[in-house]
Order: structure tokens, then C-alpha cells, then sequence
């Protein structure tokens, strides 16, 4: 066995002590695995989740505004949440921060976080502040509830589903890459930045698939496509079919990888941050539910391939020829 | 206004944004303020609770082992829920941890989380694991439930009441004294060390409290008795009078304090981290309550002064003497 933990792996580690916890998990929980955490309470459950973000390690304080950093601290848990269909009911800050850090900036920090709070009406309810020796992190937790009939799990997909997204992949990670290549700012660049720095966490459309009997598994972009379908595929045993001509890329996307010579299938289902919706639905039922999106939310839901029987993987096609993808799952000790 | 964090203080900045958020508040949440969040659920309430530790901030990674530390990370947070009366029912653990960090290590880490969480039948339900540019910070989360009516909170101390504790105080502080000192190591000294590194959250005997309606206010001593009873002071909008020759200390704490000639006062009522309960109890039911409390957990509560009219201070008594005592409110930027 490797001894360090950079060597060993975060999901090794994950899965080295859960069986342990097993045994405790005695009123229905479900616990660590899926988006959220989800505990029954009566015909409805809490749902749980948590993120924790370390500046130099998720941001890099010169690189995204105190206010943007305020919005995606939240943001990212939000999407937890609309991952499985839930609504937020409640937000949790823990934050550590240096003593030389301006009050101003703090300020901003507040308004980026009050604004996602208010859009979504969830309250901060709580957390912690402490002084940290030399760098800033950030941990929030927030709870939601939903319908026990209406949970979308990652364990549901069924060979036959159709694989969707609700949205375009690739612009997050093409801004993170503007952002450490120091990329010449444009507003194309401007632009893909914002949608690394503030992810708009898809609430209402989780919502309205979580209510969809036809959505099997459902689970948010956030490790890049390649490793987040990975985690459908292996609790549902199944493998997957992706075209990746298929998987929708906004303009900007295009361009950027064009001008920059940037690693367009990398950027695509390699690094993740989209925060789009990813899930499976039977496949006849497709037409009816993107016509049903479209009337709610003046926007499609795209097809991007198909779960077939198998071992867990995952077959990458561009313009109907198999082609290889050197994508490994995403471990936060590994990949960066 | 000082313009950097660690001159304006973290309660000055929690009170500078809370504000802003309280018109989120609209289905009978209480917020910040609290060990826990309440969130109403029916009959009974979620309590949510979360807790920051950093190294380096909070503890020192060469003078707690792994185990105590993976204990105590749980029970700080356990003796939220406790302070209000709760019984826990999940906990969610976010690690930021540096690559070099030996498997073995965390598996110590999670042996003492796991004995804990078994201990108080708490499942893990979750959480966050991420590489941390060169320390360990831990942030754990704990869920909780309790009947409405049964709910202690910090601000329902009246006039009349006795102010009690449920076990001594100051052994953690001298613990931590011991280990700042590196002070030799004894009997008396490792006794107090593991007062500091594995303290016991009081969950049964603050579900017993709970369940009396002559308990009013109660918390928990996290960061000494000076600063915990001046959060009920506030919320209460009282004032008190504490006896600090009726507060209970063990014979290690005297020992050690006489020995190297540690500050007794500062240690007793200053520093904190002891997790005993701190509450209010109408006064003529507090021999009952004793006799009660006695019966079930085979030891006293403590009457350690009295709740008065008055504008939220604290006189301190030594053999019937006013004493002036030096502490002021704890605040994570400006007391360590």
C-alpha cells in the first residue's frame, strides 16, 4: 500500500474508512456516495451537503473578486442540492481567514454570498469564523428538502436511458484556463471566466426533472463529465455511450480553444465545474421532456448519448467513430 | 473602523453582515446566535451545528495524536447539540489534508471519529475531502433533532435563577496550559492533557436538562465560562453574579495550577473548552433537580451563582468579596 496520502488516493481513502460507519446508518440514511446525503423525514427527507474550498488549491485570491468567490462558495453547494431534485432550505459558512484580510473585502465577499442567498431565498442559518495563519477557507454546508417520491439518485440509470445535459460544457474550464495561462482579457475570455467564477447552480431546473417519473439517475457537473458519468455508471452498473459531437459547447467555447490552441476534448468532459445537470431518462420519453423543458425554460436539454449493459464504462464517439479518451477520475490529490 | 479583519474582530464582523440576511428568515428559523441553527420540522426542530479546526489555530499536530483528534473534531460539535438538548442524528466531515500525510495517520484520525459516532450512535453521513497546500484544517458539521418544547436556548435566563454548571471547570484549560508549557509529563498532567484533547460532550445529561421546564437558558462552555455566560447575559438581557469559590474544580486542576504556579482564575473562567453544560434553573427547584440529575447520572450539579436584574455583566465573588477579574469576550482574531 502506498503510505502518503498524496499517493494513495482521496477516493481510496473515502473508501477505506466508509464500511466502518456502515453499521451506523440505522433510520434509512443514505449517506456518503451520492450528491447529498439524504435522511428521511417522513414523506419527505433533509438533504445534506458540504463543500470545502481552500484558496491556492479551488481559487486563487487575485484571480476571482471577493464577491464572485462569495457567490461560487455557495453556488457549488446549491447545485448539490439541485442534483437531486431538491430545494435549499438553509446555508452553513465556515470561514478561516488571516488577520490581514480588509474588512472591504470581507464586505464583498458577504454581498456575493447574499446575492445567490437571496435569489434562491435561502437563509444563512449559521457556521463558524476563525483566524487562520495565511490563507483563506472556506466550508459550507446547506440543507434542502424533497419529496421521498421525487429523489434522483446516481444509482438509477438503466441500460436503454438516454444521457443528457442541460447546458453547455466546457465554458468553466475554458475560463479556468484563461485564468492560469493569464490569458489577454477579451470579452470572449471575460466571459468564459464568468462562468468558471459564477457557476449558476441549476435549482429550479432539478427541480422540475426530479418531478419527472421517465429521470432515472441524476447527478450536477462538477469533476468534468468523464468522471462524473464514471460515478453513474459504477452505482448503477452500467456503461455509457457519449458522442462527444453531440455534447452542446457554447460559441465562446469554440473560439477560445481556437485562438488559444487549447485541449478542446480536455476542456470538454476532462476538468468539470459546469455545474450543468447531468442525468438519464428513458429514451422515447426524450422528446416529450425537452418539449416540456423548453416550454418552462426556453431552453432544450441535449442528448449526448446513450446507458447500455456493462462493466462501468465509459465508449467516446466523435461523428460515429470509436475514438480513446485519456481521461482518469478526478481525485483531488492526483489531478492537480 | 480598523479595516483589517484582525483589528475589527470576528464578533464585530459577524454582527456587520448578519443583518443583511434576516429578512431570509421566513419560516421560523433561528439563525446565528445560538449553539444551533432550529429549524423548524413539525412537532420538532433540526438543530444544525458546525465547527472549524485548523491547525496550528486551534490544535498543534505533534501534541494530539491523531485519534484524540479525530475524537475531539466530533465532540466539540456533539456538545452543540447537547448545549440545546438535542440528540444527534448524522454528521457530515470536510478535511483539507497535505500530501505528505501518512494513511496510517488518518486511519488513526477516523478510529477516534468512528469511536465517538458509535459511542453517540451518530452516523457519517458525508462530507469533503480535498489536498491542502501544507496543513490539516477539519471542519465537521453535526445534524440534530429535539421536540419543540423542549428546546434550551441561550436567551431565556430570568432574574432569580441559579446559574449551574454540571461538572468542573478549567481542566482543559490546564491541559492546553500543560501543553503550550511543555510542561513534564505526571499523572496530574496527562489527566488534564486528555480533559483538552478528548472531551466528552454531554448529550444525555443536556437531553435530561432539556426535558425540565424549570431549566431556562443553557450552552455549553466552549470558550470559558467569562465569555460563554456573557452570550446568555446579552440574549437573556440580565446580569449575574458568580461565586468563583462555588465553582467545581478537580484535584488534578488544583494540583497542577499550585505547582507551576499557573493563573487560577484565568484558567477557571478565561480559557474554556471544558463542554461541561452551563444553565439557568429557577432557583427553589434547583435541590430537586439536583437530587434528580443525581439519581440518573450518580453526580451533582453545581450552583455556581445568580441570574440578576441588570445590564449584562458579570460580578465575580471570591468568600463573599467582590473581586475584579481581568477577562474579556473571546474572539478568535484578537486572544490568541
Amino acid at each position: 500500500m502506498k503510505s502518503l496520502i498524496g499517493q494513495y488516493g482521496e477516493f481510496n481513502f473515502i473508501k477505506r474508512f466508509k464500511p466502518n460507519f456502515d453499521g451506523l446508518l440505522t433510520n434509512g440514511e443514505v449517506g456518503i456516495g451520492d450528491d447529498c446525503a439524504v435522511i428521511p423525514d417522513g414523506e419527505e427527507s433533509i438533504l445534506v451537503t458540504t463543500d470545502m474550498l481552500l484558496e491556492d488549491i479551488h481559487f486563487i485570491k487575485d484571480a476571482i473578486s471577493p464577491e464572485e468567490l462569495g457567490y461560487k462558495s455557495l453556488a457549488v453547494n446549491l447545485s448539490d442540492i439541485a442534483a437531486m431534485g431538491g430545494t435549499p432550505i438553509g446555508s452553513f459558512l465556515s470561514m478561516a481567514i488571516p488577520s490581514n484580510i480588509e474588512v472591504s473585502y470581507l464586505d464583498s465577499f458577504m454581498d456575493g454570498y447574499l446575492s445567490l442567498s437571496t435569489k434562491y431565498k435561502v437563509p444563512l442559518l449559521g457556521g463558524d469564523t476563525t483566524k487562520s495563519s495565511d490563507k483563506i477557507t472556506i466550508n459550507v454546508c446547506v440543507l434542502g428538502r424533497i419529496r421521498n417520491n421525487q429523489i434522483k439518485y446516481r444509482k438509477d440509470a438503466v441500460a436503454g436511458d438516454a444521457i443528457c445535459v442541460t447546458g453547455p460544457l466546457g465554458d468553466s474550464a475554458a475560463g479556468l484556463e484563461a485564468v492560469l495561462n493569464h490569458t489577454e482579457t477579451t470579452d470572449v475570455i471575460n466571459s468564459l471566466k464568468k462562468k468558471h467564477h459564477k457557476p449558476e447552480p441549476r435549482i429550479h431546473e432539478g427541480s422540475f426533472l426530479s418531478s419527472k417519473p421517465e429521470v432515472h439517475a441524476m447527478m450536477d457537473i462538477s469533476d468534468g463529465l468523464a468522471s462524473d458519468l464514471k460515478h453513474i455508471l459504477e452505482l448503477s452498473n452500467v456503461s455509457a455511450e457519449v458522442n462527444i459531437d453531440s455534447i452542446p459547447v457554447s460559441d465562446e467555447f469554440k473560439m477560445a480553444c481556437e485562438q488559444y490552441a487549447w485541449d478542446y476534448n480536455k476542456l470538454l468532459v476532462g476538468v468539470g465545474e459546469d455545474y450543468v445537470l447531468l442525468f438519464t431518462v428513458d429514451d422515447k420519453s426524450f422528446d416529450k421532456l425537452n418539449q416540456n423543458f423548453h416550454k418552462k425554460f426556453g431552453k432544450n436539454i441535449f442528448k449526448i448519448g446513450n446507458i447500455i449493459e456493462g462493466s462501468q464504462e465509459i465508449k467516446w464517439f466523435n461523428n460515429h467513430k470509436l475514438i480513446e479518451l485519456k481521461t482518469k477520475g478526478f481525485d483531488h490529490f492526483n489531478n492537480r
